[in-house]
């Protein structure tokens, strides 16, 4: 690995599961990263709806990128927990993702996720909501937290 | 969908997502589900460990069995929530999971799951520990909850 | 137990450990709850901040209050699991909390909760973040959930 | 604050409000705790049962020490994060915890503890379940994670 971290957008682009699950970037600037994803029918559970780790996919990726822009070249994040409420069933064709730091620490940052069914952030539309803590690393040794 | 509920098995059998994994399943009884996953290189992120939402995968999708072998053929069960954390990047070609039920309530089942690097339940190979709280619902409906 | 459930200011009335800690109620209606809490020493841990268990206790008593004020008189909260993160060590002399209700389905409310070190709410005094879900009982039995 | 860390004992011994709790220990070594807590009515919450905040308490202090016999001399622990599940209200004389640390790493210790209301560890006396996050810390410095 080279000594210089990757850049948010690599944190997507370099991703294999992020790119199978073609996930799209549309802000990742100051502590916050919106992306959407298009709903494949591989995606889902067993009752037709997406399944939880699909959804959980796209709140901690994005909790990582609007971490990553406020992170120096030497620094990598790495999720060390997260929790998410699912509070609807997704059906829908498209879902969207709002993620923003809470907290930029030394050796943590704190982020949220809201996903939504529909990009107008209304609380009807709320399908999950994530919290998700990424432990800070030097980007030259990627060593555990 | 029919009034009858899934079986345990069926929950896997009939998730798109799982089958695309390609998760294995050993154990399926007793409030329990044992389970395991061959790492392909697409459930990478972007510095080569196993994507957290893969292992979240494996975690959740065990517990629900785990939730599934202790319902009535008239309940499903749905994640509400859960918090994993992550202990140690997982870089290797086998992931193992273990679930169990801690609780089984009336309206919420809730289950702990280990996703281990080697089958053998050695703490030095703990990847990930996640605690799930599962809705039970009538199948006949699948009601939000 | 009187079959009708508590009014959510008696949940606070008549709650020991609450009037202890000696929380303050200033908003409870429509799904919201603001209250403050005036910082005693015994409320400390080891290093002089207050201890977690003290902000947790804001947090989750007001994210009750905030669902008690969608129940009917016939239903009862009870806290079925809560995730907190501490972003910074607390020291002030009053801290204050605003509990909102994020969804309020059939059998779980799901609430947030945040607790600052000043009134205004400003990301730079976030004490800590919660994620309540809590279980919506029969008041007439108060059975677990 | 002297240079030097507290002792596992005296993260117990100087924490104002868990000697208002009256939390007892039992074993602080090796990465394990064992406490009890004697219930007063004044830990109560509005239907009787212990505040889901005491059991908190317990949980997370008696985390906080099973990491804290793991630190050098030169290390404190702070919690970053924990999550716990209410799996059964409790109502018993006396609760009693149990928390082993999960995984020591170099900045991040995770700890998991399960309260129950008899001493015995049976899964139908389990109260509920933690798992706590808590940064490990530079003593002399003490700054925010």
């Amino acid at each position: 690995m080279s000594p210089a971290a990757l850049t948010p957008r690599e944190m997507f682009e370099r991703a294999p599961f992020i790119q199978w699950l073609g996930l799209r970037l549309h802000v990742l600037e100051g502590g916050r990263c919106e992306s959407s994803l298009r709903v494949r029918e591989e995606f889902g559970q067993q009752h037709g709806y997406v399944h939880a780790a699909v959804i959980t996919a796209l709140a901690d990726h994005s909790a990582g990128g609007a971490a990553g822009t406020l992170l120096s070249d030497r620094e990598s994040a790495l999720t060390l927990e997260f929790k998410v409420n699912f509070l609807r069933p997704a059906r829908s064709e498209e879902l969207f993702c709002f993620a923003e730091v809470l907290k930029r620490g030394r050796t943590i940052c704190v982020v949220e996720s809201s996903v939504f069914s529909s990009p107008g952030k209304e609380p009807a539309h709320l399908v999950a909501k994530a919290t998700v803590s990424m432990s800070i690393l030097d980007a030259t040794e990627m060593k555990q937290p």
